[in-house]
């Protein structure tokens, strides 16, 4: 199995980040009315995500060799993010009141905003998408990561993975459904923003499978370590109360196979990640780091 | 001003009609997981509306020469409609426990539930939208139309619109905030309903400019009627209570210029937006009945 040395893998995460981030300042700099929509939208963009899905967008994108700044699409994939995570927060579905440490959206600007400002970020990450000013892509290209985006963020992707996990609380715990659950909830999103950077490289369509195999089981492994740091990790260091997914009757994967072989199953999509991406060169090497970094995270 | 004579614009809106509603009824034919995700979004994009904006859509098409069939992408636009209409239901928002006389579907499936398949259609809309299997349509020209759609859907457009209504709710009557409001949350998507079919048809810069003032004009005074029949019309013939309005303190054109005025008003954008699509030829003439009939109908 190749594996990078000698790249630091916390000084690219940290330049990415800053990119994204700054990119997100500068977006919303002409105000959005009324004012409340505008400071609902930003508190949660600004709320101090990992910013993942985007840094894998474009660590794909960049083992496929390209080359230009896609920063606005990475971008539009954290809009969606964001989003989902406001609606997941409602009172109508999982009702939580902390997220990174911080009141949730709908505790702060009340439920009605913050159901506005997700529709809001959802739409608007169509918006950059659509707008072809951002890099010199081809329209079809575009079109295909649209495609790509919308399929896997839509009622057969994340939204059938979250109605799912809505109706599954305080079920008994079943393989099938878990992995239903966190397939759709979690990993479809993961898996379209690493594709979506192949795509927008013009990646062949062998290295676009591969990365759609890397996508689906880092993501999925994603959502099995969070299940696992929701009994092992801290309050403190979650941003959210530890055992929330329990006490709201979650169907977890600790829950279905118990701790260990959560843990092994997390190891084992590691292994699969990387074994699709070996054919890929040294500029694959963040996406091989970032998978090791997915599965040892403690928060 | 140019008027149409001899058009039967009953049978040309129930042709449009029943030709939306058949591709509708096609689209879910693959059921979505889990099943009840699947019924909320059937149940409200079945439930009987006039699917006046993918007419629109249509008719501006024809109206600039436009031959192929583009029911898919006009269907993005009920699509959309219809997350904005659950969405504007929810008890965060408008609180309405019918919608068309039956119950609105956070009643039928839970406020979960409807949050999800509301977020669903507006994600699905993209997805057709990204599809350029359905008609033989430029790439290029379905990336203007995504712009055109997310922009007067999102933060600056139709979910503006419902922030600000739902922010000034019990506030003193005031002509900016209204005309803000109906602008961005009913026009935007009605102006954005005929740009669609204006651009799918490769209109020129004149023509798709005529049509937006045709457009903002004909969905401004949409929203005017619709307060109008808050108060004039019964609750059998709209199928949700008379007067709901008033009872929430909605900011309406009513409670600021009075009935008589905003009928006026009503007309008189009616005029405008006539006079801009003058220049079409006959067959323009469905745009120029249905703006007649806007401000005509009773329910």
């Amino acid at each position: 199995m190749k594996v990078a040395t000698d790249f630091d893998l916390k000084q690219y995460l940290k330049d990415k980040k800053s990119k994204i981030e700054n990119f997100i300042k500068n977006y919303f700099q002409t105000p959005i009315t009324p004012s409340v929509l505008h400071e609902s939208v930003l508190y949660s963009l600004t709320a101090g995500g990992k910013r993942i899905r985007p840094i894998l967008c474009i660590a794909s994108y960049e083992a496929c060799n390209g080359t230009k700044d896609i920063t606005p699409y990475a971008v539009a994939l954290e809009f969606i993010h964001t989003y989902s995570l406001i609606h997941d927060d409602l009172p109508a579905m999982d009702n939580d009141d902390l997220r990174r440490g911080k009141p949730t959206n709908h505790k702060v600007f009340g439920e009605g905003i913050a159901i506005l400002a997700g529709d809001g970020l959802l739409t608007e990450a169509f918006t950059i998408l659509s707008n072809p000013d951002y890099a010199d892509v081809n329209p079809d290209i575009l079109l295909k990561v649209i495609y790509e985006i919308s399929t896997s963020a839509g009622v057969r992707g994340m939204v059938a993975g979250q109605a799912y996990d809505l109706i599954s609380e305080g079920k008994e715990p079943d393989e099938d459904t878990v992995k239903f659950i966190h397939l759709h909830k979690t990993a479809a999103m993961i898996k379209a923003s690493v594709k979506t950077g192949a795509i927008l490289a013009e990646a062949s369509e062998d290295k676009i499978g591969r990365l759609e195999i890397y996508g689906k089981a880092v993501g999925l492994a994603f959502q099995i370590v969070d299940d696992i740091l929701d009994i092992e990790s801290t309050t403190e260091k979650m941003g959210k109360p530890r055992g929330s997914d329990l006490q709201k009757g979650k169907m977890t994967y600790p829950k279905v196979f118990g701790l260990e072989k959560s843990k092994q199953k997390a190891m084992e999509l590691i292994r699969e990640a990387l074994e699709a991406i070996e054919v890929f060169d040294q500029k694959a090497d963040p996406l091989r780091k970032i998978a090791k970094f997915i599965v040892n995270r403690t928060a």
